[in-house]
């Protein structure tokens, strides 16, 4: 039977269910009665509790881990708003497949897994490799500061494309998943997303990505504000998945809208998602907008560098995991904070408690 | 040839001399030579370029890390300064011993080697056990409310105990320490060791440790007010290294001296140590008084959720790593943060650079 995209999008949001905080008592009682004054393990505890009621009451398992690191090219690039020329964007794929970039280097590190997507770059496919995925939606998304970046259809099969991701994820077993990007221009896409979505003002939310001075920023800002404009009917569009649809697919990028499919996607699978920094979040903003219930499903890994990400937390009521002063993108962030999440799940399932250890507890 | 304590301690003071930070230009060339925007992965480059300056040139190296979780009794805790009984201070040595504590669990998920100390729990000895370094200066310390918590020489004892675990390592090829404690009552010495050393109030500095209320945190300021008044001819002695030693005696623990004596000698060693919270900092500033050089060796691992903490991280210049709401000691946030100097080392020795992945640059 055939399923037009639309509805096999309709289909993940519909599955997307909260988790069911009627077991957290149980979780977290079996946290207190571990040999460590309540509560002193802090973030650690929240993240095992989150794996517990994201695995349904299980004992929380953070491994299998795996990233993906998804590419797309940005028309709004032909506004100089990089520092960097468009042709690092596929320079980079090349990079991250021959392993040697940064999220390479911290993905071996900490044991996870790391696939590499092109949901969108300009030009043809790459050489076949194991660890690419060849999904290019198009060659690169139109001038998002003259109209809209994508067209609906081509935002609803990049979303698609990251279900797929997840849903392969996990086919493998996978129970933590680690978004990641690249995409040079990226961050102004995002940051007209941010405004977008939450009402955030271009003067305060642009940054200066991977380097811009004061004058280059000012100038990214000016192109946001002409896009957002630009974009105005799908910017006011109705509230709920169609209007948040409409946005993403005029502000967005295919890497962008790929991500946010991939965190809708873990979320159906109930799968626990590691959103990376400031263009993941952007993604993640999306997913929360598309299918609400999904914040459950994600942990902010990382507060970026970028000046921006900091006010869209506040807006999204997230605290984030690590504050490393990264702002490479790639999914970096979203690596180191598997470790955390491993160790979340370590201290739930490998601790004593204080009978098993014969440890007196506080006095009441 | 006998060398009195005294002589041997000075001998450790001299030998610890700054990194030599003529070799930071290199290190940072390379690191800015990497495949990513100059900077762009924050506080791993800072991290990677400190093991660069502590091995002097070297590539950096994070592996083998060990942490040494040391354990002590406080007399004050005579003055109902904890919830949880002293005998938790011993029945928590065996939980290490036996491998069910919170230190054990993360030590065991970075990978790290891990080795209980008793540097004075109350009691006689331990049975023998491989992981356990049977090291007491002396059951417990004195209650520092009402004098000194050591003597000179029971001081000096644990200092050099501390020195010989860092000799151990260094013997063993260990290139990171890890500093943990375990001591019931033992913030309260901490904060009278801040108070002494940084010029800070009780009435700002003093929390609740494992779970003091209101009026407890009170009662215990009142505590650390009285002990710095029975102590004021140390906490007035002269600056410089004699004077760092008087006040860790007459404030300090056992463990803590031993902590302190760990982070000297890792310095001297070439060592880089990371350090763990709000005791562990303390055993820092008194490493950094008796020896100021010792920062260039130190890494301040986490902000604890004891609220004097973060006081005190200012007042030393210094912003922690990680920031999770920690508060359980025993080495937890070390053993977290060895996770991100494993990370930046091997981003500094194992990422392509620009030539070699043939990525262009940024424009200028």
């Amino acid at each position: 039977m055939h399923v037009s995209p639309d509805a096999a999008l309709a289909a993940v949001l519909e599955a997307i269910t909260p988790v069911d905080r009627a077991l957290a008592a149980t979780g977290q009682a079996h946290l207190d009665n571990l040999t460590k004054p309540q509560g002193s393990l802090g973030r650690l505890e929240e993240l095992a509790l989150q794996l517990y009621l994201v695995q349904g009451g299980a004992k929380p398992q953070a491994d299998p881990c795996r990233v993906y690191t998804v590419a797309g090219d940005h028309g709004v690039v032909a506004e100089g708003v990089s520092l960097f020329p468009q042709e690092v964007t596929r320079q980079m794929v090349a990079n991250f497949v021959t392993g040697g970039a940064g999220i390479n280097v911290l993905a071996r590190t900490v044991g996870a897994e790391l696939f590499v997507v092109d949901a969108g770059c300009l030009g043809g496919g790459f050489d076949a490799h194991p660890n690419l995925i060849q999904g290019k939606v198009a060659p690169g998304t139109a001038n998002l500061a003259v109209g809209p970046a994508m067209t609906r259809e081509q935002c609803v099969a990049a979303l698609l494309l990251g279900v797929d991701l997840a849903d392969r994820a996990q086919a493998a077993g996978v129970r933590v998943l680690g978004t990641g990007d690249m995409g040079i221009g990226n961050t102004t896409p995002s940051t007209a997303l941010y405004c977008a979505y939450l009402g955030l003002d271009p003067a305060d939310m642009t940054g200066p990505g991977t380097g811009l001075d004061k004058s280059g920023v000012d100038r990214k800002a000016g192109v946001i504000r002409r896009g957002l404009a630009a974009n105005a009917s799908a910017v006011r569009s109705a509230s709920g998945p169609n209007g948040a649809l409409a946005i993403l697919a005029a502000l967005g990028g295919l890497e962008i809208a790929c991500l946010a499919g991939l965190i809708l996607g873990g979320a159906k699978n109930r799968q626990l998602v590691c959103v990376d920094g400031f263009i993941s979040t952007a993604a993640c903003v999306a997913a929360w907008k598309l299918a609400p219930a999904t914040a459950d499903y994600t942990v902010l890994a990382h507060a970026s560098a970028e000046p921006g990400h900091s006010l869209a937390l506040k807006k999204m009521g997230k605290a984030p995991l690590l504050d490393l002063g990264l702002r490479l993108g790639e999914g970096t962030g979203a690596a180191i904070a598997m470790f955390l999440l491993r160790s979340a799940a370590a201290i739930y399932n490998d601790m004593a408690s204080f009978a098993s250890a014969g440890v007196s507890a506080a006095a009441e």
